[in-house]
């Protein structure tokens, strides 16, 4: 097969996590209907969890995402990517890091990772990237209040 | 905000799409329940997609992903990525490209392409990377006979 | 266990299936998320292949259900019921049967029943009931020439 | 249109709720992408609302469903039944009432109720029904261990 002039983004090397940073953490457990055929939780539930966790992110900064879309402002996904470095299984409990990776007034970055309970080991990570739309899905920008409560 | 130490890894431009290359095509439609509050297709939703379409690839390379587990080989999913452009709504149809972007014993690569039923415009795009395993979840290789068909 | 005063529910036979009725009939495929730890359909993708269902059903009437939204009415489910007899697996085909059970202006059941592809077995038989909404939720009437349509 | 023989079952009562017994109670929180075009959560979470219910119910019974499996015993969904009544929103918390319905070795019948996390109004209830199998798919009886603690 002949090589892709693409093909040296195959080595990204997403090390964008919370680990650095200031997050936050929820914990969830792995529901029966999100295993698949492997036994393992299916790959697009990982976004869920991220999706869950960001809105978890902006309720404890005091800027509930449900008053953001109140306001008119929509957080549209842009860009979703996930390693997957462990499997989850029925019922296993584990915790959903979130940090703010980056926020300007018409681009949000949220960086995740998914850890085991106890010994805190990666079971994936990931981030997604966000643009600013109103209601009519024209990009526009968030106003300094939302922002500087999502930067606290 | 500190700039992150990785912040260089936000401008992956992911330009791996079955553009330049061969690939196959299939048409789907938006199911009313995968769209989401803003009314259009939710974001965890692509990647479900993507999957419906290299099973496509591979039922039309002869070797159905049915076969290929099997024959006890698991091509686990260890990472995704889309990025989002054109939003999708209810009833929408759509085309799903995929191709293989690279494959060795060990690893494949498949890019994905959504695009618009006429004017081919460009809805979504994205790879996922999988890992070989056997049953008992362990890294392994692909026989030749099944990478010769998924290559040809 | 002392017995409910309602356990003469339990012995529900719905026979409401579109079998005596005409039906339109449809393919789908299992995909592999829809899938779960005991290789078999989750149950709640049902639901989602009577919607898919009903969806065609309306087109087919020559009146999409999204013309119906637009013109303000919403088919709120308000009671679904399904009945599984025998398992789905990953990547089979099967056909799904939708028939208009009953409607009134301000009610519509449907009927639904998925058989194999071949032998025609009855792998789940259901119905969902809806009520009639504006797009404020308030409960109204379909106007006959919408109701005409389906049940031509 | 024609009157169905079967058209006496569409008055179907299922006052099968967990009022008048002793339930266990969960609460949870409806998701970003549980929400559909409607604005409201989407009739196939419920079964999945459920599910998580009896997971807890096993659980609390000192007997995680898990370990039901993990002794060979599936629990084989063959009935679902929904009634909706008022609307869930994104974000919005309530309450999963889970109660045991009835049980023998072959057959366990769950009722559910969705409540208003304040004022106890019934948003939904429902019930499911399952029979016992073996990892072959074959009926089985449960053992007089499981059914005392499922009763307990």
């Amino acid at each position: 097969m002949k090589k892709s002039p693409n093909s040296e983004n195959f080595s990204i090397k997403t090390s964008i996590t919370p680990k650095n940073k200031s997050f936050i953490e929820i914990k969830e457990r792995v529901r029966y209907s999100e295993i698949d055929r492997m036994g393992v939780a299916h790959n697009k539930n990982y976004l869920e969890w991220f999706e869950i966790g960001r809105t978890e992110f902006c309720r404890r900064k005091d800027i509930p995402y449900k008053k953001i879309e109140a306001q008119g402002y929509y957080l549209v996904v842009v860009e979703t990517f996930c390693k997957y470095k462990k499997p989850l299984r029925y019922d296993d409990e584990f915790l959903i890091r979130i940090s703010l990776e980056n926020i300007s007034p018409k681009k949000i970055v949220f960086a995740y990772e998914l850890v085991t309970e106890k010994e805190k080991k990666i079971i994936a990570s990931g981030y997604t990237v966000h643009i600013v739309t109103n209601s009519k899905a024209e990009v526009c920008s968030l106003p300094p209040a939302i922002i500087k409560k999502i930067r606290s």
